[in-house]
């Protein structure tokens, strides 16, 4: 009855694995898809490489239900001395900064393989070369579930004659191809749309799939920041103090947050009721929590930068589905940015309408969270409810009609509502930008379908007249 | 650019709160009103003790909009020196048996001393005294999070003169009361159908509800069990080859698993070519690959036992949904158990018509896991799926009516999206139950219609007469 035991971290998620995607071998393949081609996009276009991806699924053991994935990038690599612990290591990541990314949980990889060891017992197989690295190591890799760290199975180093960077992973693991295969081609799809910089080639078994770089144009790259005042609670500001031996509060402030100069800085200390020269670390505990407090309620800070963030931009937004979903027209948007809790955010939308876009009762939707196709769990994402309720009959379009909507969101903080990343949480300033978007390219829209209704009546007018001048001939 | 950092897993679960439900103070303030109700009832029922439950919400900053949570049952409570690991180590539970709880994460108390601490910094008070204890523990404790152990702030001992037992706990959190308030009283009403044995006093600072318990029975308490050998992957039987030196093969599988006796046992081992005599710790890596496979594919096991499930049942489904929903009627079904991937699970379905019910366009749907009430991520949800796509009219109903529908799934492993546990992840054979559920529930319902149908015929057959008989008399 009062019998008690912890769970080591890379156990616990081993057991409950469906919390980050790996419900079964449907979901477990397509999901160590996804996390390695995000993985794959976060080492090159982050850094202003354009993406090579090579993809491979192939069937292991037909009766077993065995595949291997093979995924292999040209990104920056990982040093040697690294592979184990970002393979091993659960929450281990390079990632944890204050920019936007596709990985931010520390957990992708790892999933990867566990999933594999639990059903195949067969390590990851890793090769990785950094850039200008004279050498490529290689390392077979397993998980010590209870120690929460990598278990070395092999090592090896080779020398890099071509300088070549980036890294290849190959995985044995369960995996149902014929479940997982739509899934599969309608992410890689939908990653080239919101990438059209990437070039991807796919092979699985009887599916071949090769997406070309549609543009050399790479978005501008993230740039790293510091934490905005109004996003950080009572232990985050505790962990800054154990670095601030010896600053004042002043000091403090403007060392550690985004959009606080001196005179921030010194209007807030003054309106809160601090003394700007007071130690830092000598503020009492219930000093701290007042000063998160007046931190959040303070209306003076500047908005968070959105430099941190990489947008798709219209421009590439209109190429990639143009390119993927062969519409006739393209409508983009890319709104100002905007904040929750201290994150800033920036929602991009765009419609597509015609050509290959097969008319249907309701609009294609298409959502993207940090240039990362979300595919499942649809109902539960605020940009499927944002879609629902739009008015679309005030914009000249009538069902069934052939239209599909992008809807991108883009943060230092994503607010998923699970870690397999698969639907955003309902944030009252998320939603509205997203209806902003919505309806700013819908707009755009309107406009394009009522010149071609006047060239239509234009035309038709012209077929008459035609006639007309047939017959009296 | 190559800059690696592991974070610890408390640290982890801190920054990324809303994988669990506590994504702002409204969500912060309802999750921690589910998990001490959830704890309680767990501490409760599943001893056969019936669950009181006395909770109050108090605002104790309006401006800060701090608010405090106090709730208390009279549950078997904690060992003294089991409370601080229980409140302040990540992943530290009793419940990681194969048995049919509440909580199954090890994470719910934790998530709510985290999100406390920090918003107000404040720690969380507890007191508690387990079955016939002669003492009453009382600590203030929070966590440090870095270390993933708790900070004992304040311990003392008092004697249990009444033989007191049960836990209290006491937490100061950012909540948005007004917010909440509604999700609260849906939670705890749906909580008092689902489980109309429990008595649960709620007071908050505009609402007071108290839930009386309308019976004493209570349902029969789940046993604890073993994995079904369809359930264990590679790594659970490493695990368990660890505590098992000396046994021979046939000896391995019939003491660890569920529904294998030696009959079983040596006709599965003959099947998958194994020696039943062999050492079992002496299998080779590719051997136990094997085995687990062949465990999987084998169809002579036994179904997983269900008598580490603890359904609701009929009676006291329609005793909840009578006394609040107010239903004129009510018909339930409990399933025969079934089984996923070595899980059992049990599929529960009431359908409650008229009375207090309000006629709406579609059924109110009541969701339930473990007698857990889920409100959010309805869309995500299986249960709404088989709801939307069920055939009403041919069960005589018309919308709008006055109909809610309720599902109850309860299994050793509820395959939640996520770790907030608000959405049954998609599952073919719960699916299927679940439309058998509500189809077997259903023609109870139709039959009921087609009775008041007929009666209501007769009534008016009689009405017509009487104005006859008056007319011409
Ligand atoms: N293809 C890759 N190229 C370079 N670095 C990688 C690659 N894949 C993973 N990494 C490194 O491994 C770390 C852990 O990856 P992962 O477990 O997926 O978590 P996350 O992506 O959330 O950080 C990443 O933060 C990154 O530094
Ligand atoms: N009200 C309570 N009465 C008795 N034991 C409790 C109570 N609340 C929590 N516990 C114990 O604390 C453990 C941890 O609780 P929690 O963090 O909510 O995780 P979980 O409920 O998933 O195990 C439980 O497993 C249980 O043993
Ligand atoms: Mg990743
Ligand atoms: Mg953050
Ligand atoms: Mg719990």
């Amino acid at each position: 009855m009062y019998s008690y035991e912890a769970l080591p971290v890379a156990e616990w998620f081993r057991r409950n694995r469906e919390l980050a995607g790996f419900h079964n071998s449907t979901r477990a393949l397509y999901q160590t898809i996804r996390e390695l081609v995000e993985n794959s996009l976060d080492a090159t276009e982050t850094y202003g490489i354009l993406p090579t991806i090579f993809l491979r699924v192939a069937v292991e053991d037909e009766q077993k239900s065995w595949v291997s994935v093979y995924a292999e990038d040209n990104g920056i690599g990982i040093p040697g001395n690294e592979i184990p612990n970002v393979f091993g290591r659960v929450f281990y990541s390079s990632k944890y900064r204050i920019k936007q990314h596709r990985g931010v949980f520390g957990l992708g990889l790892k999933m990867v393989v566990l999933y594999a060891q639990s059903t195949t017992n067969k390590p990851v197989l890793v090769r990785s070369a950094t850039l200008k690295s004279d050498k490529i190591y290689e390392y077979q890799i397993m998980i010590d579930t209870n120690a929460n760290s990598p278990i070395i199975l092999d090592r090896r180093e080779y020398p890099n004659k071509y300088r070549w960077h980036g890294t290849a992973v190959k995985v044995v693991l369960e995996g149902n191809w014929l479940g997982a295969k739509k899934r599969i081609e309608d992410y890689l799809r939908r990653t080239a749309i919101i990438a059209p910089y990437a070039e991807i080639v796919f092979k699985g078994p009887d599916m071949d799939l090769w997406l070309k770089r549609r543009t050399t144009k790479l978005p501008p790259a993230p740039k790293e920041g510091l934490p905005h005042p109004k996003s950080v609670d009572v232990d985050t500001i505790k962990q800054m103090l154990l670095d601030s031996r010896g600053m004042t509060l002043l000091e403090f402030l403007t060392e550690n947050f985004d959009a606080v100069g001196e005179g921030t800085a010194k209007a807030f200390l003054e309106w809160a009721g601090f003394n700007p020269n007071a130690k830092a670390t000598a503020l009492t505990p219930e000093e701290l929590v007042r000063l998160v407090e007046k931190m959040k309620q303070y209306e003076g800070w500047r908005r968070p930068r959105a430099d941190w963030l990489s947008p798709v931009g219209g421009e590439l937004l209109e190429i990639g589905a143009k390119a993927i979903l062969g519409a006739e027209a393209v409508f983009a948007v890319t709104r100002k940015p905007e904040s929750y809790g201290g994150h800033p955010f920036i929602v991009e939308a765009a419609v597509a309408w015609g050509g290959q876009i097969p008319p249907s009762d309701k609009p294609l939707l298409l959502r993207y969270a940090n240039k990362i196709p979300l595919l499942y769990d649809e109902g539960a994402d605020v940009a499927r409810k944002v879609v629902d309720e739009f008015h679309w009959d005030n914009y000249k379009v009538k069902f069934p009609a052939p239209l599909a909507v992008i809807i991108h969101v883009c943060s230092t903080k994503i607010p998923y509502a699970s870690a397999g990343k698969e639907a955003i949480a309902e944030v009252a300033e998320i939603e509205k930008e997203m209806r902003l978007a919505l309806r700013d390219a819908a707009k755009k829209l309107r406009l394009y379908l009522s010149r071609k209704e006047k060239e239509m009546e234009l035309f038709n007018k012209y077929i008459t007249f035609a006639k007309y001048v047939d017959e009296i001939a």
